[in-house]
């Protein structure tokens, strides 16, 4: 089996390659098969630490999913799996228009019509994003609320989402997407992804260095941590395409947490003198698009799938010190 | 004020330029405005024989709207309000998936495009469809339904919705949404649209000629008048975009009725003997679309709106006799 990760050298598109050549196979329509080779393709090369890069199944790849031909090329190794997690992320689609149209529905279509032009039908994993939602919104999001991003990313997402259950419904490709929880804690540098500073307040105050907060203590978000998140990923490619019924879309399971829950989790965990790192300042731009995401969920076909949330916080916390911590964690002045 | 219609030549858009110059103005954003001029635009030239093509104020436009230089020449005149019609309907978007992709999605795109690139913000009324809902549907379409097409059409149409919505909140155009009820009676021939049937059934029992109808009596359908209909896009021109507040895409009301209860009210109006021109012969494939669209509706946000359904199924009747009848009500044998 062939598996293609776009966005491959992002946080998930690199922890789902190093769980996936771990496990070396999945269970796909009922047979379990052996993963023969995973190319991983970005914009970016990955981070050149990782000791799965030197794993001989990995091919890595680097170019622009805008070009077709490149898209052409990738698909030319006919991936049984395709995870499709390259996209221009919510501030930058926000504040670049056409990048996140080209990139977010452009190549997504691209990629789409490459699977259909080659006649596999590959299993489509397709990462969406709770920014899908927005407006009136009920205090908890069901399966069957509508749609109504505000924002330019989270409409290229929930297009994407028709895009990928039309094309499955024909038979061009089996997708499965999965709308994310903000993932937290990311590791790194913070991006420009409006909910960039999430991870950024768990994750600088460990490491030492100060975190800037723009959002109020009371603003609630969905989020689960990266393992959780390449958890699902993995879990959504090996469903059974008639347990989804008319309906390929997702919304998963996570944690609602307010941010000043957040920072006094990590005081629980770190202390006091950590969490005292974070500062607090808001921008308007910033509260104003996490303020129109939704942070309570009822996601009961996903749950009834087989989809999991991280057990708490402290848990989701803990996940980051184990997988992610660059350096121990220490207090300093 | 300037005034552009896509799919002009149909039957919605000749209807609405005919209803337009006979009122001779709009009340846009709180001005009446007079209309200078009005273009049809369609790829067939409208019926010559309608008398209001001879009004000094139209200019009539044929031509491919997949080609970006016709788009960017019909909009060189700024028009201040843009009805888009245009579409690839249901049956023929299902047959030919490209060249729906390429009418429904990416005409419109160009089309808000262009818009964006003038900077004129355009009031930009888009007819949607019943065809976005499918799947597993409450007994009741609420306006915070979920959308899950299960028809290329019903993709595409949710696809133009969440693009309107976005360049409206962008400021690139002032869009407003109507998710049109099946229109029923359309005069003329059938078309390729997956419920011409709906119309068939009622016009040609009328004009003395046979119809099939092509589901069961129990089928039930959401539809209105084609003078209900033309009634509501200008409506929708007219709305201040703030009553519109997140969400541009509108439910509209309709009539709920099943396909026996139509040929029932022919017979009531016309007599047994036309009613009696109606065979019944189940096409799986329509059946299994047409079954999937919702029939009931409780669009609390059109009616608040303004928005108005036919008084009921015999004046939807009567308004095909009114408006569209070619030749008198007579009974053959």
């Amino acid at each position: 089996m062939h598996i293609l990760i776009t966005g491959g050298a992002g946080l998930l598109g690199s922890k789902l390659a190093r769980q996936l050549l771990e496990r070396g196979s999945l269970e796909l329509d009922g047979t379990r098969r052996e993963i023969i080779s995973l190319t991983l393709f970005d914009r970016a090369e990955p981070n050149s630490g990782e000791s799965f890069l030197e794993d001989s199944r990995l091919k890595v790849v680097s170019g622009d999913l805008t070009n077709a031909e490149t898209i052409r090329s990738l698909l030319k190794a006919a991936p049984d799996v395709i995870f499709h997690l390259a996209a221009v992320v919510s501030g930058e689609a926000e504040k670049n228009f056409e990048l996140g149209m080209a990139v977010n529905i452009d190549a997504t279509r691209t990629l789409l019509e490459t699977c259909r032009a080659s006649g596999t039908t590959p299993h489509f994993v397709f990462t969406s994003s709770v920014a899908v939602y927005g407006g009136e919104l009920p205090d908890v999001i069901q399966d069957d609320t509508a749609l109504n991003p505000q924002s330019s990313y989270g409409m290229q997402k929930a297009v994407g989402e028709l895009l990928v259950n039309d094309y499955s419904r024909r038979g061009f490709i089996d997708g499965r997407v999965l709308r994310l929880p903000t993932v937290v804690v990311r590791p790194g540098q913070p991006n420009a992804a409006t909910s960039s500073f999430a991870s950024s307040i768990i994750r600088e105050p460990l490491q030492g260095a100060q975190a800037v907060c723009p959002v109020s203590a009371e603003t609630r978000m969905w989020i689960m941590s990266p393992r959780q998140a390449v958890e699902s990923l993995i879990h959504a490619a090996q469903l059974r395409a008639d347990d989804l019924g008319t309906n390929r879309s997702l919304a998963l399971p996570g944690l609602s947490v307010s941010v000043g829950e957040m920072v006094s989790e990590l005081a629980e965990v770190a202390g006091q003198e950590v969490a005292g790192r974070v500062r607090w300042e808001t921008d308007p731009f910033i509260e104003r698009i996490v303020g129109s995401w939704p942070a309570q969920f009822a996601p009961r076909r996903a749950s009834k799938l087989g989809f999991k949330a991280d057990k708490s916080l402290r848990d989701l916390i803990e996940i980051f010190i184990q997988d992610d911590m660059q350096g121990p964690l220490k207090v300093e002045a």
